[in-house]
């Protein structure tokens, strides 16, 4: 086995907590879990190892492939498992990216997502691998539990799932501060880290801006969409 | 000149972005800038020289200390400071981060409380160097915006700032989400990345959840401090 290609068949979750949801989550998935010999066993490795059991899944002893799969940290526990395609659900509440490029950051979107109850993730064009170790760590094993989908353009996701559009833009006339109603099932809309949206995204539902003082130039994107999510999951519910 | 210490007098502002809000806010502190001969010296890039000009900092050109000082990324761009003291205002709203431990979270947390407002941050006990390259980075020069100012415990920053502490915290009873008064000025207090706040904390002043489904197990502390700053500005003005 070598480090991580993006046209792999398999991939890597790094350390017990993503592991962990990778087995429950994905039994079917999951080729094999690799341990280090330095790794202890607590209870809830031990729970781990059992459900690996449960499922067949071998569990192997091989230090040296953990210190290369993680240079910079000890990880001590890594599950490895084969990639696979994903179809987000109809009729419950999406986000969108749209050329997300930065793979910590996306998987920190995916981990809040799952936080405010999202468990599907439309993404657009040109994208960071969702499945290479550092965003499946990032996510902290959260896209176990999610369907995340590949379309060409809004327009090919628009015709299929209905959801009420909403794109966070700078240019914005509504401010999410003020906005205390939501049409559901919706979609909640983010730019590239850099860009943004695409100015023909103000043409689409209802676009939204995150009001913040002049003292920064943008917030960053996992926060922005953390935020958006948080506010909508706050209007739809209480 | 090297890489940068934790003891060095002298620290970096990498990038154009980060030096303009370096030398905007901090000229006093600012003693030179370091250009790479393949700067491409665009309108922005001319009104910073002009200010560095107003106030007499020198403009050297030294590509070779820029690739030492950022070997992974192409920077162009540098701002040398002084590294100096802060002090909190009084009677304002207050951020308190309690043994921050990364500096991206850190400077990804400074960013966002500056766009909701905030400038003044209490830091207690070990913490992240707040002054190294890649926090100054990761808030896009908002330190220079703002005041952080190191305590021992929360009752050294108790006898002199009165603030109404708001500690994050799992066990909380009042949930972020159904909050709709805040006493100000305001301290919102979050804990470590790994650990959290310690227990004591929950019997000072008004501990607060963020609710989240039990798909995951916590919220990152970026994304965390941001939705509860983004509440409590919300709560306060609109």
């Amino acid at each position: 086995m070598k480090t991580y290609q993006k046209n792999d068949e398999f991939s890597y979750a790094l350390g017990a907590f993503p592991t962990f949801e990778l087995v429950k989550n994905r039994p079917d998935k999951t080729a094999s879990i690799i341990r280090h010999e330095k790794l202890t066993v607590n209870e809830s490795i031990e729970k781990l190892f059992a459900l690996a059991e449960n499922n067949s899944i071998p569990i192997e002893t091989n230090s040296r492939l953990c210190e290369k799969l993680s240079p910079k940290e000890n990880i001590f526990l890594i599950g490895v498992f084969s990639k696979y395609e994903m179809t987000l659900q109809k009729n419950v509440n999406h986000i969108m990216l749209v050329n997300p490029s930065d793979m910590g950051n996306l998987g920190t979107i995916l981990r809040a997502a799952l936080g405010f109850g999202i468990n599907n993730v439309a993404v657009i064009g040109e994208h960071a691998d969702f499945f290479n170790p550092k965003t499946v760590r990032a996510s902290m094993g959260s896209i176990f539990s999610m369907n995340i989908q590949v379309f060409n353009d809004f327009s090919d996701y628009a015709a299929v799932h209905k959801n009420s559009p909403y794109p966070f833009m700078l240019g914005s006339k509504t401010k999410l501060q003020q906005l205390n109603d939501a049409n559901k099932p919706y979609v909640l809309i983010f730019g590239n880290e850099s860009s943004g949206l695409p100015d023909n995204y103000l043409n689409i539902g209802t676009p939204i801006v995150i009001e913040h003082t002049q003292k920064i130039d943008s917030l960053n994107l996992p926060i922005a969409a953390a935020l958006a999510m948080y506010h909508f999951d706050k209007i739809s519910r209480h």
